[in-house]
């Protein structure tokens, strides 16, 4: 194993220096327990927008913390749930009497220790809901989850929900915006290497040179199935037909498309697939009508693509739109 | 060699329609020859910016075209200096009397070939004027130049020099300014791993274990020397010793901090470089007034990063922080 690292044991807390002092005009970060918080909070009057899972999958969360986004980020070990205290530390910054939504990705850790942290908040008076999102439509349990995975869906959830926090609507709307998000999206993946998580020291998986993952999870866990390596346009459409056949999408559907890379794709071949994946969708009738490229949710060094759709109204759209200044993503004002 | 391609011959071409498809908003991008131009090009009675080079880059440099940057980019067959035809036609799409600065990397190929574009639309009546940036301290000379090779001080350059453009400052004023900037930057950079280059089919080097490529170019030819691997301090120090002893930078600078990932090193371990690099710098009485993290000049999937540090003043900073929006780069309005 070759990294730019000093030790595993303290890569998550080094890496959060680094992101402070990159963006101190965005956020701050809390050590012991780990929490990335918005560099205004709390934010009088809005409702707090948090999300967190294991480490590893940057820019995913730290890299959406700031306005019109998210008010905080719990960031676990790699590929580890965050634990309770921390959740309840990033609730405790952040949130008011407006109170707080919790985005949280279906893996079975990560949903018990926000509702733990949901219910010690609850106990201090504190407004704290939470949502799971399970975008992922490659398996219907998996090695980590009871249910289906939440993935690419999460990024476009938070910057959605974070949009109307920041608008000033209520946590009641803003839960139910949360929700109407996680029933439009859908999220499939597939892994051309494996990544290697630093505390492990050696590849999560062994991937022949002529086969590639299909389905795969954020955390290098398996997919559906391990097919042959085949060129662009028919990984794509094998892509594509598993998440539009799922929700389904249908011709006249106007959606957001993100293709999303795993961490190792170069942009050279992502965008390349994002181009298939338009003409693909043009000819089922399905107009794109925005769209996001590039490496938002990725598993460390890991080579591979997923793509996500959204079904988009008037409201998501303009929620979309809306301006968003964070690390990762940040567009208007 | 598992890329998401359908046929080496045709990746660039496949991958800028998905880029435009993608960016519709920012530009658009013609083929044979191919260029990525300013979707609100010509810009009236503005300098025109444009550079180019070869392809596994991104998202050098068509990631930066649109407004407060580049004009245009011009993108070679990978890692492959883009022909005078198709520098020509970024030219003649985008130059009015405001004549044009052409930012071209210091490898053999791209001066030759930007040099003939130069006379070609000279020979047309444009004025154009073109610098070559060699900002790489790593080797005098190399496998593709005479001199020093052009890295990751061309993101800074062309961010400068576009928004110099856009507040209408006249071709010498472009010019100067980007004579200057050449002149305060330096950089460096390390790989883990090598590439591989769609057509070659197999990576570019080996590379043991236990080693890493100091000074790696970023088309992965040989750098400095081949070293031990090393923990992520020793490392970060070997690279800003060497920026900082060329120029030299000294005690009571300030400057601009770039930690740029070679495409497949992930952010985890970006940031957590780039936070020992601030705290180097402070050590040495050198002040990080900017920052920029993140993979912007890359070599396809190459594990790796490098470390650019420019000088800053007071006109410099003013043109860094003024407004751009492109595919890649985008802050204020």
């Amino acid at each position: 194993m070759k990294k730019i690292i000093n030790d595993p044991s303290t890569v998550v807390a080094q890496s959060l220096r680094g992101l402070a002092l990159a963006h101190g005009d965005l956020l701050r970060v809390e050590q012991d327990p780990a929490v990335v918080v918005r560099a205004d909070a709390p934010v009088a009057d809005s409702v707090a927008v948090i999300s967190g899972g294991g480490s590893g999958h940057e820019p995913l969360h730290g890299g959406f913390v700031g306005p019109g986004m998210l008010h905080a980020a719990v960031p676990g070990a790699v590929f580890t749930s965050p634990t309770p205290d921390a959740v309840q530390a990033a609730v405790a910054a952040t949130t008011g009497d407006a109170g707080a939504l919790l985005i949280v990705k279906n893996y079975t850790g990560d949903v018990l220790n926000f509702e733990t942290a949901a219910e010690l908040a609850a106990a201090d008076g504190k407004d704290v809901r939470s949502v799971v999102i399970d975008d992922d439509v490659a398996v219907a349990d998996s090695t980590f989850t009871a249910g289906r995975r939440g993935v690419g869906g999460t990024v476009l959830l938070e910057k959605i929900t974070g949009a109307a926090a920041e608008r000033g609507d209520s946590l009641d709307a803003v839960e139910a915006l949360a929700r109407k998000v996680i029933g439009q999206v859908r999220s499939i993946g597939v892994a051309l290497t494996s990544p290697t998580v630093p505390h492990a020291g050696q590849p999560s998986f062994d991937l022949g040179d002529g086969e590639v993952e299909f389905g795969i999870g954020i955390h290098g866990e398996p997919g559906r199935e391990r097919i042959p390596a085949e060129p662009a346009d028919a990984l794509v459409e094998r892509l594509l037909a598993a998440v539009v056949e799922d929700l389904p999408y249908a011709e006249g559907d106007e959606v957001l498309l993100f293709t999303n890379s795993m961490g190792g794709t170069p942009l050279l071949e992502l965008y390349l697939a994002h181009g298939i994946a338009e003409r693909l969708l043009a000819e089922r009738g399905i107009t794109v009508r925005r769209r996001l490229v590039g490496p938002y949710v990725t598993s460390l060094e890991m080579q591979g693509m997923s793509v996500t759709l959204l079904r988009l109204d008037e409201e998501l759209t303009e929620l979309w739109d809306a301006p968003v200044r964070t690390a990762a993503l940040r567009w208007g004002r």
